[in-house]
């Protein structure tokens, strides 16, 4: 628990003063003022994460952590539980979305096992950082014990530490885990009091009769293990997961080391979900890629009071759409950096 | 007129049988079946335009043209019009937003004087088609000759033509020319006939003062020439721009030769909107990158039936939307045509 106290004690919040000038700076450029809308506001943004008035983004990194979830024995997943494995071995081969969008936006992918069901083939490109073979099914018992949930959030700031050695300009979060869109449900659930039809969809492709089941196992998981909303820790432990506990963990060792966090879709929604209810001020440090399909991911960026960038009704996860919100920040710091003054520009200002 | 006529002549609709195989592969590849949304549209779409499996998008192109509007005389910009010449100036040492996002994609920036008002200084990246040194204003006579704005148009298909001998994958549209928001929204007006009101906006930055005069310099033009909608090239001449017409040739000389077209903001979609009346077949060509903060450009994809990729909150033009829209549709490739098959990955498909 120490791990994680100390990280949380060091997310002091943006630097608001290098905002105000970096607002200064892009009103100089060469473009009527405000006139690239959010790509504007992401400089700003990032410029307050960093503390730097030239962010140095090119060392950018997607976390994508891969664990198992014991309620895929009541059926709530389209797909058979052994395609997290399989899609791990995906990743270090290059084939899978996230290889592809994460080559595209110039960003390396870190793989973690933090709790697949089986041991995998040793790879030196694999971080192994089980907290166990999957969680428990938490339609009959907690999905984790409260130690599990803080080694799951302590072994995000490991990861993250050791990847910060190599540097980290930026980053996003990104996930594999047949079963987590459930978890995800039930955590949004408890944090929103929203009812959970509302914040359960189809995960990876469920038909009608699959998502009433998918509804009803959330509902009795709920009631079975009645998670306190006003415990992170304990929501994590009784409905979530090791690689939404991991990202939680990530996601606030960033802020904790000035680095902007790009939050891919519902799974990633709902770790940031765990990290912003443990100490909000993480809330600036993140940045929502974009909107998924899954409807409670909406509630949930409501809830921290996110604004997506793109809508492209994405639900793949594995950080793909945070791949593509790395390339809007990275083209946001390069409006900010790169382009000419009305002034080097001799280029004539508004009148009046 | 010939080489127009020969250009719309050749536009025969994109390749729906190679679509539909697009479909099949885009199912076969490691994510749940259709969960990378508008990517997996969009590669679809390219397909269909190109009439390639495996589309080469690696020659991204953005043509950004410039011409000047004898309406700003009446006060509708918050710029001087000279901005329009210095601003070309700023395209060609590369310091505008333009320039970096281009070079953020990865796309050629070809810069075109299409009618700015003085002779600008020679410089062998600039591409000289002056049609004439601005329009007329428009509140007092037509903006254009018919014969000019047909040489607009030509010289965007000339334009086009030339490029293409260097090889273009994919394009994107851009434009400057101070006022021009005046002649885009007088267009969109003409086509849609939408109120005046509902679709001027206050461009570069109007106060409500200027905002309100530019609507009544929109109204009296509409009266005075009275552009027949059912005649494009009629509208083009009374209310448009020189730069509208090159665009407008552009996007029909990209649909003749199977080049997707990315379109970018209020202006562009008024040259798209010119484009799509001359020859409708043209929208398959298309592919909206943004919604504009300007009203009238909702009001043109809600015509033309485009839906854009990003809502930003942009307004800047010279293409930084559509450079932003050839990154997507460059992801969208890439996951088409680099990511693995669930048999060539040994992943375990969907249950039932």
């Amino acid at each position: 628990m120490e791990k994680l106290s100390l990280t949380v004690k060091k997310i002091t919040g943006p630097n608001h003063k290098l905002m105000e000038a970096t607002q200064i700076r892009l009103d100089s450029l060469t473009k009527p003022l405000g006139s690239l809308g959010k790509l504007e506001e992401l400089a700003k943004q990032i410029v307050g994460i960093t503390g730097k008035n030239e962010p140095e983004l090119s060392q950018k990194v997607i976390f994508t952590l891969a664990a198992d979830h014991g309620v895929t024995e009541e059926g709530v997943s389209a797909y058979p539980k052994e395609v997290t494995a399989q899609m791990v071995y995906n990743f270090l081969r290059g084939g899978a979305g996230i290889n592809v969008l994460a080559k595209h936006t110039g960003a390396k992918v870190v793989v973690v096992d933090i709790g697949v069901a089986e041991d995998l083939k040793p790879d030196p490109r694999l971080i192994v950082k089980k907290v166990n073979y999957g969680t428990k099914n938490m339609a009959k018992s907690a999905a984790m014990t409260r130690e599990e949930a803080i080694k799951a959030i302590e072994a995000g700031i490991e990861i993250f530490n050791a990847e910060l050695k190599n540097g980290i300009g930026i980053l996003g979060t990104g996930e594999m885990g047949i079963g987590n869109t459930t978890a995800a449900s039930a955590i949004t659930a408890c944090f929103t009091n929203k009812p959970v039809e509302e914040i359960t969809g189809r995960g990876a492709g469920l038909n009608d009769l699959g998502l009433k089941n998918k509804i009803d196992i959330i509902k009795r998981s709920l009631f079975l293990n009645k998670p306190d909303s006003s415990d992170p820790i304990d929501v994590l432990s009784k409905v979530g997961g090791f690689e939404i506990g991991g990202l939680a963990g990530i996601i606030l060792a960033a802020a904790a080391n000035n680095v902007p966090v790009i939050i891919d879709g519902f799974i990633s929604g709902a770790a940031a979900l765990v990290a912003f209810k443990i100490e909000p001020k993480v809330k600036d440090y993140m940045i929502a890629a974009h909107c998924s399909v899954e409807a409670g991911h909406q509630v949930i960026l409501e809830h921290i009071g996110l604004k997506p960038l793109l809508d492209l009704n994405l639900r793949l996860g594995e950080g793909t759409g945070a791949a593509l919100g790395i390339g809007l920040a990275d083209a946001a710091i390069k409006i900010l950096t790169q382009m000419a003054t009305f002034k080097s520009a001799n280029v004539s200002e508004k009148k009046e």
